[in-house]
């Protein structure tokens, strides 16, 4: 945690009497932290009574497209699946969190013309964990599968990430704990006025 | 409109403060009048604040299913995606109105076990207009198609459908106006304690 990172008293998260439905989109390399940093600031939000949605990449192949493989026409659809639904459930107030891949910038950019067709708000979240320190987490055991030549085109490593140009934040979870992460991310709710 | 079907004033919809979540699921042939009472009912239900989502079954496969043709399989996946979305939507409070021929039993019960598992009430209507009445309506130009030999596995025709059992509401839109069954529907949610 950075001195400049706000501290956040957990009591004032709750400004407004409805939650303003938006989408927290968490792009970034595998193991870089967004599913964790996404569940943990599910807890916090669901604990205040806001109603949260969380579609995670991974749960989203299983639910939504378990015919889709990780070629970029089908990583891409993926992506627009779980935007469109996200964009769906925002306008109807819910706050969406996603913590997902989405290697490819036109496919994110294609995500937040859908959410601007529907009225309603994207703020992508580029959790920039330097792949050294992804790699050696590899919490799904991803990294050690394509070092060992069982699997190749593994986003960072020997496939594509297009960093986001402008994302409305940037989070490196390798000099950061998770509570802090999740507080950064209750200041930028707030700072955009969906809390 | 039979002589038993509830007189409805417009104006008592609304009992809640707060709608219940829950998915109004309408299958049927094509041109049986699904997405027309659909759209008529959420119009209704929107002009008195009620939050609607329709997810109609052809909008759905331009929108979420480029991928899906009209194969079984296709089909049963179309059906369970839209389940799948119906039900997030539903369990945040929102009235989703489902239009989709979903003719397979197998299928529709997937959609019920999912709305189970989300903790929320799925009503499925069959909308029973005769395949002679829906094959005059023809709205896109399917029976003809099919007639032409252009076209196969047309439901209902040369295509199954497996009308479903014991549905929570059947309506044969040949014997009554889009106003009248609109009313059967709002008379439905009400018994229903969905409104």
């Amino acid at each position: 945690m950075t001195a400049t990172a706000p501290a956040y008293p957990i009591e004032s998260i709750r400004e407004r009497a409805q939650p303003v439905g938006a989408t927290l989109w968490l792009t970034g390399l595998p193991s870089a932290g967004k599913s964790t940093i996404a569940a943990a600031l599910a807890d916090r939000l669901r604990a205040h009574g806001i109603a949260v949605e969380v579609l995670d990449g991974d749960e989203m192949r299983t639910l939504l497209s378990p015919d889709l493989g990780y070629s970029r026409a089908d990583r891409d659809a993926n992506v627009a699946r779980i935007g469109w639904v996200a964009a769906r459930l925002a306008r109807h107030g819910v706050l969406v969190l996603a913590p997902v891949v989405s290697p490819y910038q036109a496919a994110r950019d294609l995500v937040r013309r859908t959410h601007d067709q529907a009225g309603v708000r994207l703020l992508e979240v580029h959790v920039a964990t330097p792949v050294e320190v992804c790699s050696v987490r590899d919490v799904k055991g991803l990294y050690a599968r394509q070092r060992a030549g069982d699997l190749h085109g593994l986003t960072g490593v020997d496939g594509d990430y297009e960093e986001p140009a402008h994302p409305e934040l940037r989070i490196d979870t390798s000099d950061c704990t998770v509570d802090d992460a999740v507080d950064r991310l209750l200041a930028l709710l707030r700072k955009e006025n969906v809390l």
